[in-house]
């Protein structure tokens, strides 16, 4: 007998027969003769619905009370699909954040999970109940309602799986796995088997929007295996665990997009001490997420500093900077440019295998892609790009590195 | 300064609008210098609709899932309204009936309160809070979400009035108190400016429904005085207290209309030990609510009883007994009569005026209406009339009774 958790996202359980199918899906599985824990989130649209309801009386309205509002959608999803496994004549029992003994942490709407007392989960497993968890929801050690924040609910996933130290855990979504690429863009993108937490957290954060990074590290701190798959058909989905020599046979294992990117750079800057510090901190005041950032040691005594980040911010950033450009000295000049996007390589194998860039970038070269600023870390290589150009950068360099045949040249190398 | 509980139902917020009205009624209270704990019901229609909803499922879907789906509800007005204070500049904290330690036991969807620690709700008062406390919900010993079944909202609102010893408790609602009559009936109906805990219970149980006896009965046993008064306007309501000596120099204080009854007789009961126990208990078992019962001595070896009912409950009525009869002899007939209602005169001064049968008996015969079985209890008689005949019964014994001047005479007897 082995105990899943499963998470359900809002589209899964957006109406009374999605409810239906999911409570299917879960009793076929109980009938396996497993122990089930569904962490579900609020059926698609009732949360939109609250905060529109909570924007009628101020455009910010208390955090707190939001937490108070929001946590209602899930509680009732639960309820509701309880009922749907109980007209299946299932055992099945809903438990919101608070019973399950999530306790959190930090800001309201954004709270943290500090820590998970199973005791009464694993009472009422051992009664033989399906649990029907409210995903994206905890209670502070006061006894406040508290959210969880975007990709909530894999979070709570993830952290009822560690807490109960399940022996698989799934999330189940709206896609298949995870892609070597957006298979809108890349045909033949396959999807892989497996794939590293790093790798994965590179993934999430460019573009790859299967799953929130904080999950993922969560995930890769208590060393939760999950399985990401889709709530639609039966199909093997993608398994995210710690690496292993296998998955170092290839140097890329996926290559993720992100679009709507913008440059901005400083030039002539007077070479003195301090001058970064003052740069970033006007963009961090004006709260600009800034992606990469490339920064030329200075000759002729000038320096020059390039950032990126969503085209939206962009005029923000104009504006933050422009005062510091001014006070920095007559010389400095604030270039901008939007219409880019971000291309990236990703895979653990990397930091065994040489010439990844080589490939890459003649890759792109044959295809007469101009490149711009380039980021890389330990297991990712990224290049801006024209947005325009995007689609074929991916497409070669997907054909480059043979991703299409990832998961053949994997298993001929164990 | 004094502390105010306040209770509002769903119509009270049943729109963003109204929610805002109930926000400005509560910040003059707090502006005056009081303290207030507002407690609110599911804006209107809400409920309805979970309900409906988990009857997608099942007719009768698990009450321990319905009460996690139904208290959504309340956490919905309680954050809404909270931050409807917030627009208004207020401070204003929302709490769910857990966090207000309010502790239940009973059956799902009808709990019953056993204590409330007031510990979190005098914190935040003392730190200047108005509180917003989610009506009709409590929990568990276990952890459990509970709801307190109809009325609950008045229910929590004066067990929290009890628990914080507030100085002044009022249940907000569409009408402006307690009237003598059904003002639709009788057009000089008046409202009371006062009535005792037992009047009320008496009028409660017998049509009229401005509360649900259990909550008058829990004040009473807490002694907790509240005001039954309009959350549209200002006007003074009626207080609801324990008797006083001026309650007692009128006979009668209050006419209740009950409508929809119906009566079956059985006749030709042979006059064995048992048979009462026998038709009760059919009638129990068809879980039919009997309000009269009258039952003759036997002469000629053979009784008769008497019950009345909702007419909704006949037909079960007469099918339970159907069996019951055959078996107790084969003289035993079935009579019924439906199209009745019933007509109750309320009162504590009743036990102390002697006549008052007779005056409103001399009323009713006067008007040329039939009188069928009579009950009465120390300070009520209830009366069964054909159910064309209620309207006019009502206004006869209230214009012999002078109740439209009831105020008036009480304050010259004081």
């Amino acid at each position: 007998m082995a105990l899943i958790v499963q998470k359900y996202g809002g589209t899964s359980v957006g109406t009374i027969d999605r409810i239906r199918n999911v409570a299917k899906r879960i009793l076929e599985l109980s009938q396996e003769g497993n122990q089930v824990v569904a962490v579900v989130s609020a059926m698609s649209g009732v949360t939109d619905k609250l905060i529109g309801m909570a924007k009628e009386f101020s455009e910010t309205p208390s955090e707190r009370e939001l937490d108070v509002l929001m946590a209602t959608g899930e509680q009732q999803s639960i309820a509701l699909l309880s009922m749907a496994l109980h007209e299946l004549g299932a055992k099945a029992m809903s438990i919101t954040g608070a019973q399950a003994g999530i306790t959190t942490f930090g800001s309201h709407t954004r709270g943290r999970i500090s820590n998970i007392d199973p005791t009464l989960m694993n009472k009422y497993l051992a009664e033989g109940n399906i649990l029907i968890c409210a995903g994206f929801q905890g209670i502070t050690e006061e006894g406040m309602i508290h959210t969880l924040g975007r990709g909530g609910s894999d979070l709570s996933a993830i952290a009822i799986a560690a807490a109960l130290n399940a022996d698989v855990c799934q999330i189940l979504t709206d896609v298949d796995g995870v892609y070597t690429c957006d298979p809108r863009v890349v045909k033949d993108a396959v999807k892989l088997n497996d794939i590293s937490y790093d790798e994965m957290l590179e993934m999430a954060s460019n573009g790859s929007k299967v799953m929130q990074s904080r999950s993922v590290e969560f995930a890769k701190k208590f060393g939760v295996v999950f399985e990401v798959r889709n709530s639609m058909n039966n199909n093997p989905g993608t398994i995210v665990h710690e690496e292993l020599p296998a998955m170092e046979s290839v140097a890329i294992r996926g290559i993720s997009i992100e679009r709507n990117q913008a440059r901005v750079t400083l030039t002539g800057i007077p070479d003195q001490i301090g001058y970064t510090a003052e740069i970033l901190g006007a963009l961090a005041d004006a709260e600009i997420n800034l992606d990469m950032i490339l920064a030329n040691t200075a000759h002729d005594g000038q320096a020059r500093q390039s950032f990126t980040m969503h085209a939206n911010d962009l005029g923000r950033a104009q504006a933050a900077l422009k005062p510091v450009a001014a006070k920095l000295g007559e010389n400095v000049k604030i270039e901008t440019e939007a219409g880019l996007a971000k291309l990236s390589l990703v895979g653990i194998g990397m930091r065994s295998h040489s010439g990844v860039g080589a490939t890459a970038f003649k890759a792109l070269a044959d295809a007469k892609i101009k490149t711009g600023m380039i980021s890389t870390s330990e297991i990712k290589i990224a290049v801006i790009v024209d947005e325009s150009d995007i689609d074929e950068a991916a497409k070669v360099v997907h054909k480059a590195f043979n991703l299409h045949e990832i998961n053949e040249i994997e298993d001929s190398s164990i």
